[in-house]
C-alpha cells in the first residue's frame, strides 16, 4: 500500500500544494514537545481532500472520464471532487441533503460540479447516488473507502516524514479513517518507530471504539462541533487498515476542540476547521502525553462566519 | 542605509523567524498578477515590529541594557519591545493609556514588562516616556522614528526579495513609515525597477497627503479599524525616508479593508489584522493596477475576537 502512496505523491506534483510545516516556540513550551504542524488548511479546497480526490479520478479511464463521477458529500470532499472534476475537464455530479448549508452548496457550484438534491428525512445519499451511478454510467468518487482516495491522502504525512525527518509521535484526526490510514502507512514506513494516532470527538467516537473492541461501531448525526467527523463509521477497507496500522486512538471534548481552534487562531494566525484541530486538541487536554518530535496534521480550514463566531466568543 | 538592513538581517538570524512567503492561485487569477505575501503575521509577536524592536535593542550597550528600555504604544511595539527584554534579559517599561484593550495589556505584561499608565484624556505618553526615561536613565525605543527600528523593518522585504526574487510592485502598509521607509529602501536596492506603494485608509490619510504635498501632515485618533496605522503622523526620520523611497502612496476604504481581512481568512486561511491586510485591499479595490509579480506583506495578524467577529459578520 505505501508504494500506492509514493505513486499518488507522483501524480499529484504540480497540481496538490506541497503545503508548509509549521512550528510554534510557545506551543512547544506549553506542551513540553517539538511540535511539526502540517498544514493541510493551506491544500487546495482548504483540506486534504484535494490529495485523494486527485489521486482517484486522474486514474479513471480516458472512457470513465468521459462519462463522468459522481460522490455523496456536503463538505470538503464535495468541493474536492468538484474542483478535480474541473481541472481535469470531467463532469461531476454530487448528491447533497436540502439541508446542507448554502456556502458549501455554493462553493462546490462554483467550481462546476452539478448538485443532485435530496430529502434528508426519507432518502438515503448512497442510494440516491448509487441510481445515479447506474443509470448515467458515473464512476463513484467515495469520500474515503477507497483505496486511491485513502492513497492520495497518505501523501501528506509521506511529505512531512520527507521534510522533517522522523517523529515519535503522529497525530491524526479521523472520520472516516481515509486519512487516519494513509497516514499510519506513511508512518510505518518512513518512521517505523513513530506512534500513530487517531483522534475523535467524544461526541462521534465511533472509531475509537471500533479499534479497541475490533467490531465495527457506528453513530448517527453526533452533534459535534468537528463536522468533518460526522461520518457513521470506519469503512469496508479502512476499518482493517486503521487496526493494522495505527497504535492507539484517542477523544477529545467539544470544549478543547474550541480551544484548539482558537489557539491556533490568535497564537499561530491560522484558521483551522474544528475537525482539523483535533491533533491539537488531544495535546491541550492532555489526552495524549507528547515526548520528542510530535507531527500533528491540520486537515483543514474550512469554516464559516457563524461556526468561528460562536467558537472567538465562547 | 541599506547596509544597515543587511546588519540588521544578521542579528536577526536565529531570534526572527524567517517567514513564509504564500501565494494564492484564486487571488492570482483575481487579480490578474502574481501575487506574493510576505507573511510578517507569523512573525514573533504576531507582526514585523519584533524585527525592529530586536534590531534596536540588541545593540544598545552594556550599560544601557542594565538600565532598561522605555517605549509608549498600546500595540504590537509594546508586545515586541516587551518579548525582546524578555529575551535579552532587560527591562521593559511600556506607557499605555489608561484605556489600552485589556488583551493589549495583557499580552505585554505576559511577556514581563512593567505597564505605566497615563489618563489618555489628560496627559501624553511621550510626554510620560520622556520623565520616566530622564529619571531612570531608561532608553527610548520608538515605535518607528528610529534608524535601528527602521533597519529592522526593512528586512522583512529584503527577506522576500532573497527568497522570490525581482518585482515589479511592493504593497506596504503605512502608519509611522518605519516598515514602508525600510521596505523601499530594501525594494530599491534588490529590485531597483520595483515600484514601493505606501497603502493607509482613507480615514488615517496622514501619510498619503503629506508625500504628495511634501508638507508633513497630521490626524488625531483616526477612527479606522486597521490601529496599526491610527500614528499621528510620519516622523522627522521616516518622512524624508518616505519622499526619497517610496514611488507611490494611495488609501482604501474601510469597507474595503474589511473584505481584504475576510478573503485572507477565507480563502488563504490566514489571520491578519485590519492594518496587516492593506496591500491585498489596495488589490481588491484597484487603488493600484497590478501587473506582474507583486509583493504584499502582510504586516500582522494581531487581532482581538471583537474586531474579527464584526468582521466576519459584516
Amino acid at each position: 500500500m505505501f508504494e500506492q502512496i509514493q505513486a499518488a505523491k507522483k501524480r499529484l506534483n504540480g497540481y496538490a500544494n506541497l503545503t508548509p510545516v509549521m512550528t510554534s516556540r510557545t506551543l512547544n513550551q506549553l506542551i513540553g514537545a517539538e511540535l511539526y504542524f502540517k498544514c493541510e488548511n493551506l491544500q487546495r479546497v482548504g483540506a486534504f481532500k484535494f490529495r485523494g480526490a486527485f489521486n482517484s479520478i486522474s486514474q479513471l479511464s480516458k472512457a470513465e472520464q468521459a462519462r463522468g463521477v459522481i460522490t455523496y458529500s456536503s463538505g470538503n470532499h464535495a468541493q474536492a471532487v468538484a474542483l478535480v472534476g474541473k481541472m481535469l475537464n470531467i463532469r461531476t455530479t454530487i448528491v447533497m441533503p436540502d439541508n446542507a448549508p448554502a456556502t458549501k452548496r455554493t462553493a462546490t457550484e462554483e467550481y462546476g460540479a452539478t448538485i443532485v438534491e435530496y430529502d434528508h428525512d426519507t432518502a438515503s445519499r448512497e442510494d440516491i447516488a448509487s441510481e445515479l451511478e447506474t443509470r448515467h454510467g458515473y464512476t463513484m468518487i467515495p469520500p474515503f473507502d477507497h483505496k486511491d482516495v485513502i492513497a492520495g491522502q497518505g501523501t501528506a504525512a509521506l511529505e512531512m516524514f520527507e521534510e522533517i525527518g522522523r517523529l515519535d509521535m503522529l497525530l491524526v484526526p479521523c472520520g472516516g479513517g481515509g486519512l487516519l490510514s494513509g497516514s499510519a502507512i506513511s508512518a510505518k514506513e518512513m518512521s517505523p518507530n513513530c506512534e500513530t494516532i487517531g483522534i475523535e470527538p467524544e461526541l462521534a467516537d465511533d472509531a475509537t471504539k471500533s479499534f479497541h473492541t475490533k467490531i465495527l461501531h457506528s453513530v448517527k448525526n453526533p452533534p459535534t462541533i468537528a463536522d468533518g467527523t460526522r461520518t457513521t463509521s470506519l469503512g469496508k477497507i479502512t476499518f482493517p487498515l486503521v487496526l493494522e496500522y495505527v497504535d492507539d486512538m484517542k477523544t477529545v471534548s467539544e470544549e478543547v476542540i474550541i480551544e484548539a481552534v482558537k489557539f491556533l487562531f490568535f497564537r499561530m494566525k491560522l484558521v483551522v476547521e474544528p475537525s482539523g484541530a483535533l491533533g491539537l486538541a488531544a495535546l491541550l487536554s492532555r489526552a495524549v502525553t507528547a515526548e520528542g518530535r510530535v507531527g500533528i496534521i491540520l486537515s483543514g480550514g474550512n469554516i464559516d462566519s457563524a461556526t468561528m463566531t460562536t467558537i472567538l466568543n465562547s
